[in-house]
């Protein structure tokens, strides 16, 4: 029931987004107590020069390859979570391939009440 | 000035994405006093293997044509508002072709002062 | 750190739709305080019949060359920088050769812990 958006540059190897999509979820799994089958990720692939992003904003420094990963998810998890959610994400890419000054996270977050997974019922209901 | 995103799949044909999108426009006019005129809805097709959507977390049984409708609008609708918002989205939804089990709805809230419809003006301005 | 997301339709040239690109950015810059090198933005250009706009709600008169901007950034600003921000926007947009009826823009607050720029850091400990 987290939601992600993941945008990547159109060279990017669709196994390589596939790689990071699976990197997210897995580190929501680790350190969000997300359970294993709630996923739900939309990938977009972003033609040469949609994607403006700053090569160093921040203290590092990105490549070609940047990727912005976006995740809707319920409120409620500790800045500790949060942290370690990005670091599990960050160690899950990196294995994959990817450079970990490459993936950028921002999180958005929202209440039980404001999600349907489907059959016209609010989540709270199931 | 609900903003919809709507995510379907690249095989659905644009009549059907049409039809959810009226669907989600006309349960926001039903259930949560949106005002008939306020529509903005942004419609993206996505290509194979670049929705990742579970086929049955939260107990409900999706097909390939499982869509997610991401919706922006301003908070304090109720509970009970939102409840409804969802049901009409899923009998509308049906009544136009699709399983309501395909349809996936996420909410996010903001406030009057962060829209701007046009001319440099907020929203409250109007 | 504002992640920006630009939506215009297919037929916008994409140098217009740089120029709206800058036209945000700067304008984040000039009213709510964002670093020039914080710049984070995604453009999508949208097939016709994709975006379904109105054409006036909101006492604005919108063209075929209507576009989304939607923002997300740290919570934080007043009122009063936001409305300097949409005065802002629209101003350099139409600058660069758009009608101020032709920019929404629509914001999504989170907070410092809600973002890492990468390395698998939260924003926080930069």
């Amino acid at each position: 029931m987290p939601l992600a958006r993941l945008s990547v540059p159109a060279h990017l190897a669709h196994e390589q987004a596939l790689a990071l999509a699976d990197a997210v979820h897995q580190a929501l799994v680790d350190t969000c107590r997300v359970p294993q089958d709630d996923r739900f990720q939309l990938i977009t692939h972003f033609a040469p020069g949609t994607m403006l992003i700053h090569p160093s904003f921040g203290g590092v420094a990105r490549s070609a390859d940047a990727c912005v990963v976006e995740i809707c998810f319920l409120r409620g998890r500790s800045d500790d979570q949060k942290r370690a959610l990005y670091r599990a994400i960050a160690e899950r890419a990196q294995a994959s391939g990817l450079r970990s000054d490459d993936v950028l996270v921002a999180l958005v977050e929202n209440g039980p009440i404001d999600w349907s997974l489907g059959r016209g019922k609010a989540y709270e209901a199931h």
